[in-house]
């Protein structure tokens, strides 16, 4: 899922995103409600509406953004209390109050309010935001039963648009904590499974780890999703752990800084190198910036700060991103996975770090 | 013609600007000479192939761009000698340079080396001016001439992909400067007619007495190009005086400070104001951005710096000024110009600056 943060894929038309096989992307709740904010949203309503965006919209709760926010946000039962990263205006959310803003963003998949630990974390510090999240997940059930409820009897349109509750996995490094995490999710029941709290910082093979601890023992027939991951060769690990899905900021990101994915591993496009280079990012890509511009040109336009700069850059990366999966797919199908990731890893290069 | 200052119409894709109508921009070799510089066009084959652009290319020889550097520049008979305003490097621009230059790019229109005197200018610095870009004028042709042989020898290409040079009507705001220039640059024969040092902060009354005083002058059956302009409401005057081509950087400048143009005239749709506004910026304009996108989600798209947001507002800008001109050219063939300007100019409420 390519990354929306702000009601738009950084540089990208939905008509864009189409083209590459964008099917879903992610928004988050927390960056909606202090920006347009809940009126505006409201009044439009909802946010597909207001992006332009026909396909499905899964939405953060906000939980790891507030997360993010140090110290200006205090956990309590109640909550999430925070200071708003823009104007330091006061705001709490609740496990109720995220599901009831996801239902007027009229998102597609609702991420519930969890709470997650730090990397490092001790074990009781691990256990209490592990226990927190579990609460809150029964309080996120019963908000969004809650809702979906009243929307099919205002609507009596019980299959069509109805919106997807997901659980979301803590325990931080601890696998015994995300056994038991997984246990009390399943216990409540979620449409899907998402994991949590990685890739906050720790070595990658101890996100790898958690992965083969943790994803075997979701319900097969759930969709599990991955957050905030990640780099291609983090997505092949996790995969072959057994996860579905993933967003990441990474190729927007990248590519807003001159960095571009090529099937032989990365490159730096605004360096000195590509002024003169006449070959496309990536001879294998195929994409619409493969298909019609030199690296000569792009790294010409991100010299000069010309914002198709960044727009050829963002392209060609979901482009990269969205091809990758697709082979994933296919490699599964075909029942060749490793071998295909072998393939991938070999060309790659493992040179990308997990930023 | 949109401008494309270095080497790309800013925001837009070459596919973008053929949806909306465009069928020739303009590009700077000032600019192009500076950043990517000669070698790497040399090396991509030209200017079409560098941008990705089929159709055809004005560019402007550099003139303007060396007139505005102030004490970075000096003009001497052999040409203008002038300092980088990117890293402060000495250059020269001759009369032939600038034509051999625009002939690697592959121009489809090159424009010839002149001197644009100032406003306020005394007549006699105005008439040394314009008795310059004579001289240089001539130098221009020559150039140009020896350039093309060459060329049609290498390719036995008489008729295909050849490129025009038009001369540049100078003589700042004295209309029997203008006159003389006129007649001067007739004798030596161009493909059409440029009249260059409008615009240059004088007041619009005077550029639109001198538009009147110069353009039914110029040879009939050449086209007419006032340079550096404008605004709808100028763009109106000069076609009643009889020109036929402009450029001007205003609907992509202002696009980027979140202003755009309506049918009831400019709108600065970054104010709150448009916050709520689920409208699209025109009802009458039918381009992708008023049929797909609000008000408030253009805003919302500038409010919080997301490029998409000056995208939309450009692509607009760029559409409405095409609708324009096909409006304009429209009601010349039904006879009705006249009429369509007084209708547009009520509408437009002649609230723009000339900026």
């Amino acid at each position: 899922m390519p990354v929306g943060t702000q009601a738009t894929v950084k540089t990208m038309t939905p008509e864009e995103l189409y083209e590459i096989g964008v099917d879903i992307i992610l928004s988050n709740a927390y960056h909606l409600f202090l920006r347009p904010g809940q009126e505006i949203i409201r009044l439009i309503g909802g946010l597909h509406s207001f992006m332009h965006w026909d396909k499905p919209i899964l939405t953060d709760s906000g939980g790891y953004q507030i997360f993010s926010l140090g110290r200006l946000r205090k956990i309590t039962e109640e909550g999430a209390r925070f200071q708003s990263h823009i104007d330091g205006s006061y705001h709490l959310f609740t496990p109720e109050s995220v599901i009831e803003f996801q239902m007027l963003l009229g998102s597609d998949i609702v991420m519930p309010l969890d709470e997650c630990a730090p990397y490092p974390c001790g074990y009781k510090e691990a256990r209490i935001a592990k226990d927190r999240t579990t609460r809150w997940a029964k309080r996120n059930k019963q908000a969004f039963l809650a809702s979906t409820s009243a929307k099919e009897a205002a609507f009596s349109a019980i299959d069509e648009n109805c919106s997807s509750l997901f659980g979301i996995v803590q325990g931080n490094m601890y696998s015994d904590l995300r056994h038991e995490s997984i246990d009390e999710l399943t216990d409540i029941g979620f449409d899907g499974y998402a994991i949590g709290g990685l890739s906050v910082g720790e070595p990658k093979e101890i996100m790898y780890e958690m992965l083969k601890q943790t994803v075997p023992r979701l319900p097969k027939d759930s969709p599990h999703y991955l957050m905030g991951v990640g780099a291609p060769e983090d997505i092949l690990e996790a995969v072959e752990a057994g996860v579905d899905m993933f967003d990441c900021v990474m190729p927007t990101r990248h590519a807003r800084t001159g960095e571009v994915f090529t099937s032989n591993g990365p490159l730096v496009i605004r360096n000195a190198p590509c002024a003169t280079d006449t070959t496309p990012i990536d001879h294998e890509c195929g994409c619409y910036v493969c298909r019609n511009y030199s690296r000569a040109y792009i790294r010409h336009l991100i010299h000069v700060n010309e914002i198709l700069g960044v727009r050829l850059t963002t392209w060609h990366n979901l482009a990269f991103m969205m091809k990758l999966m697709r082979q994933i797919r296919e490699s599964i199908l075909q029942e060749r996975f490793l071998e295909f990731k072998k393939e991938f890893l070999e060309n790659w290069g493992h040179r990308f770090s997990n930023s």
